[in-house]
């Protein structure tokens, strides 16, 4: 093999033939030995501790690769099990599969398995299961990864929208836009990017602690792509019922805040990915806010409002700094590409 | 909106936002339409009737996306099928992740989801969730698509390479090469391609019937990308064992020989994609292939050869159709770039 191919991803390391079988026993496998993925059978084969699952997918394509406070690969690992673990369930396993770009440096392949393996490890998560696609120069963008989970649901957890009723309180776990911002502030090259940094981490840890007594929980979503806005006009589109918001307890990095103003976002529209919106009964939400801010992951906790009854169309009204009020949309989504 | 604009996916379309909940709602709900995925969730709920499952992941890239005989839509469905079938698993839920290139047409998405939908409804399988990733032209290749899924363990199967001992037979249910040949005629241009046919097809009904009465089943595998090559290579690398051949026995569609002559192929390293290897004990045997040749997935199914004990290393060693003997290498998966 020609010495400039030796550290590149070739067509062939994803022709199913020997090369995949290299690349898969010598850069995959140890990085996240495990012995059901050990088996390379079609299927992993899993027992699980309940039949009642949590099932979720999310396909990564976040430029730059890399970023302050995380990768592609920790991304892919944390997204999907945030999924699972707002949805009330413990994160089992995942899945890993890979569309690269025929010439990816190997090296920077093995950086980027080994931050899934590290985050995968330090959720107690498994890979058990994987694909590697390869495809020629020009026909992906570098790297692509999906991972799917699968979790068992928390007994006695019943989150639904259903749920939600005028009274309940809306919890965030700290900072809102830190990732987007710093992933926009890469891409534009501005001054203090270095400030920034991305929140991604698994909320699995404070999720399962939270729903150890789930009383009064009634939903969680993870605001990830269109930030908390498209969350929160997710939750009155569906339960009808609106919300107010208080913008002045929304907790915000000052850093990210000055981004925003610079590059002219709205950072209720932007990414966050260790983020959970928590909506609880209002005789709930004290206790739930004292368990998020003796956690690592929701130092920064806070109460931003309330669900109200709708007099006409639902809305999310927000109570600005100064006293106004102002509706907040569903944003239409297009300044954010590829930030998860 | 510009009209030239209003049949194409925009980058605002993954942005999480309005764009994306209308193409959700809009376009792929009504296709998948099943209560699990119409609740919009992070992640799916699925109460299972057994805590034994079977978890696979794999990703399509596979060009042109339209083929006589599929899609990547019915190729991204029946694929992952197959990988939970071959398993011993009963497929129950699929999800579905689409990256998709901006200016992407919107008919094409929903010709590949309408395929995808009807391959799942005819395999009795759901598809609970999902996840639309657009990335900017030139930034991937029209669409890739991964699915995951999930199956249940049919009772009583026990299907490992460390069953697998001399003696046993190797059965495949019908001709192979059929999937890559067509795929490559089809990128050559070659004058019969029409006479080609993919055999994109979920294997499960068939592996489900054989494994009602899973006595004497060792092992079985779809050999897909890598073709029956990789597939049996796999086998003698893991139990030791080596393996004997007879090339007559193989079933070859006389059509599908002649492209592969002509374009140089060895039909052996060429992928399927409705085939499923199968080891089985000798005295199970004969009554496998009737169970085969009675069902439509299997109506040319054959006795291709067997597990022999392997005198140094382990072999796949195929009688050819002269008398003479050769080895089959596992092949080095060049040739063959988005084949699936």
């Amino acid at each position: 093999m020609n010495d400039a191919l030796k550290n590149k991803i070739l067509l062939a390391h994803g022709g199913g033939g020997r090369l995949t079988n290299n690349l898969i026993t010598s850069r995959i496998l140890p990085k996240f030995g495990n012995e059901i993925l050990a088996e390379l059978q079609d299927s992993a084969s899993i027992e699980l501790d309940s039949a009642s699952v949590c099932f979720t997918t999310d396909s990564y394509t976040v430029k730059p690769l890399f970023f302050n406070g995380g990768d592609i690969g920790k991304l892919a690992v944390c997204g999907t099990i945030n999924d699972l673990a707002v949805a009330g369930a413990k994160p089992v396993a995942l899945s890993l599969s890979l569309i690269i770009e025929e010439g990816f440096g190997l090296d920077v392949l093995d950086k980027i398995l080994a931050s899934a393996a590290k985050a995968a490890s330090e959720a107690g998560v498994c890979i058990v299961t994987g694909d590697t696609k390869v495809v020629e120069t020009g026909a992906a963008d570098g790297i692509f990864i999906n991972t799917s989970g699968l979790g068992t649901k928390l007994p006695g957890t019943n989150l639904s929208f259903a749920q939600i009723e005028p009274g309940d309180k809306i919890i965030i776990n700290g900072t809102i836009g830190d990732h987007g911002m710093t992933i926009m502030s890469q891409r534009e090259g501005i001054k203090f990017e270095s400030l920034l940094k991305s929140d991604c981490a698994s909320v699995a840890p404070l999720t399962c602690k939270i729903l150890e007594n789930p009383d009064g929980f009634k939903f969680m979503r993870d605001p990830t792509r269109g930030g908390l806005s498209a969350t929160l006009n997710e939750i009155t589109a569906a339960t009808g019922h609106s919300m107010k918001l208080i913008e002045n307890n929304i907790p915000v990095n000052p850093s990210v805040q000055a981004a925003a103003d610079m590059l002219g976002f709205d950072l209720l529209n932007i990414a966050n990915e260790g983020k959970v919106v928590i909506v609880t009964a209002p005789d709930t939400a004290d206790k739930v806010l004292d368990l998020c801010k003796t956690h690592p992951l929701g130092t920064d906790a806070a109460i931003i409002g309330q669900i109200v009854a709708s007099e006409d169309m639902p809305i999310v009204e927000v109570i600005t700094k100064v006293g106004g009020s102002r509706i907040v949309q569903m944003p239409y989504g297009r300044e954010f590409p590829r930030i998860c």
